[in-house]
């Protein structure tokens, strides 16, 4: 009798039931009732239970978001996938739809498909899902651009504080010194690290922040859109403007083409993220660039080279950086110049 | 013994191996040499053998790619996984990568994994791998978007002619007569059935085709860009260009936009697609829709409900539509006028 097997039929035994069914449990098999498969649950807790790692693990990397959505998605999905075919896996795709973590459907499927690693986008897991992927070695990642990682759960991001600085520090060194920002919800981590960031590059070079035009988007190309309007109609009109993700950039530039504006002539503008529409717009988009693919891909890879279902690191943020491209460039006015001609 | 059963076993006898190869080579299990598995296929083949369609079918549909690529392929996934969600189902991503069909690889793993159904994105399969398949109970059915199926394997794909109709007739109406057309390539049906689909509604007007005004693109923004400024640049300058997908349509913008031309002012444009992007530029594109999440969605139902592994139709095309949005509009001088003013 192997180590394993001897351990299983000691927890049988303190469960009261036969090893066949706490077989059944592990693998997320039907035709245990909802009390004996808590029961069993606990007894593979206070056993401090691990199930070997490479037991049965299936060839592919399980994949869950919130909701397949846009852009954002596919640059994640495509990070996940290379990862699995440099290891010759396939990546299993499921929705949460509404709910913010997957259901308990969703971890029936799992323990019975029991993929090679599990990476999450956005969501978080409930505690008690986390403890049963644990005791059967199913090493999990979460991918968080939000910034926000849960402190027990091996997570993705990528440097947004940095990124603000990039994105003010572009500026300044084109001359702009009357920038107004666009950020994301007020309320997300990410948002407020970038704004901290930008403000930090502000402060770094003595050029005060614009506080008056300061707005709190939820990163939609209508907030670009109405903001941009109104910020584009001040009467101290910035001569640049930093937005929260490349769709609100989008928007401004839609503001200002419906203002006669000329971009950069008349205003700058910086995105954030740079997805594939960054570089379609008209003009092409100057943004700060957050590695999304890259993201899931180092969660696939960290999940996947879990040993025994633990995963080395516990958050890993990769570098942004600025792309420039045509929708920055010097304000008209020279910094200094008392008034500004209108367009 | 069952009559499955009793099968195997008379196809076992004439390979000369044991019942137990026979199903290993069913599933897609190791240990058989490459010579002995020929053998096996054989014998299933000649006796006809047709695996029952649910015996241990996975809960997830196999959904394969070249190249999980942009805007286009989240459209199809995002399909594809509502009528896995519908279904209680999981979906499983590929890639072939720079193949134009799955290799035999992929095939082992399909046959291992035995999932639900299996949706190709524009690839063929191998005759071969399509009686593995279908010996197995296995539905697969193709999306084409490029309008050119296989004829014997089920397809999904959009109305390419009614979409080339359906622009032209929007831009008749608007007062278009003199209309540019930036094809997708030559050589793909798609295109081909766009344009005639838009020449047809023409002569149905009575209005000439511009020849000198129709270019082939690649379905590239870069297509756009250089057409474009080269259209816009005619003695006898067009009216209207219609394009060969949106992101070739973006590109058309941007010429415009670096001429000084103001859309839809100066030049109507439409796209084709109805990608999210479409909706983001500026001015928001009118596009023609094609249903791709819609075309995914029916691609994968059609082979959940597939019986013994026939899937019922061997060829749906799905409605296209006209999406009215910003970039089009009647024309500065109206049609019968002799001279046009310049921007």
């Amino acid at each position: 009798m192997t180590r394993s097997a001897a351990t299983l039929t000691r927890i049988a035994e303190s469960a009261e039931v036969s090893p066949s069914t706490v077989s059944k449990v592990l693998n997320g098999r039907s035709g245990v009732s909802a009390e004996t498969r808590a029961r069993v649950e606990q007894a593979l807790r206070t056993h401090g239970y691990r199930q070997p790692a490479d037991r049965r693990r299936q060839p592919f990397i399980e994949l869950v978001f919130e909701r397949v959505e846009t852009a954002f998605a596919i640059e994640i999905i495509r990070g996940v996938q290379r990862a699995a075919v440099s290891r010759g896996l396939s990546v299993v795709l499921s929705e949460t739809g509404d709910r913010h973590t997957p259901g308990p459907e969703w971890l029936a499927q799992v323990l019975q498909r029991r993929p090679a690693g599990v990476v999450l986008v956005f969501s978080d897991l409930p505690a008690d899902a986390k403890q049963r992927l644990a005791l059967r070695g199913i090493p999990f990642v979460i991918v968080d651009p939000a910034g926000d990682p849960a402190p027990d759960v091996p997570s993705v991001g990528s440097a947004n504080w940095s990124g603000g600085v990039l994105a003010a520090r572009h500026l300044l060194e084109l001359g702009h010194r009357s920038i107004a920002v666009i950020g994301g919800p007020q309320d997300m981590m990410c948002s407020r690290a970038r704004l901290s960031g930008f403000r930090a590059a502000l402060d770094e070079a003595g050029v005060p922040f614009r506080s008056d035009a300061l707005r709190w988007g939820n990163f939609l190309r209508e907030d670009g859109l109405n903001f941009g309007r109104e910020l584009l109609q001040l009467p101290d009109r910035p001569t640049a403007i930093f937005a929260g993700n490349d769709l609100t950039a989008l928007g401004v530039l839609e503001a200002a083409r419906m203002l006669g504006l000329s971009v950069p002539r008349d205003v700058s503008i910086v995105g954030y993220d740079d997805l594939e529409i960054a570089s379609w717009s008209g003009p092409p988009l100057t943004t700060i660039r957050q590695p999304l693919a890259e993201m899931g891909e180092q969660a696939a890879l960290l999940a996947l080279d879990a040993q025994g279902g633990a995963v080395r690191a516990a958050r890993v943020d990769l570098a942004t950086t600025l792309v420039v491209r045509e929708s920055t460039a010097p304000p008209l006015v020279r910094a200094g110049e008392a008034t500004v001609p209108r367009a």
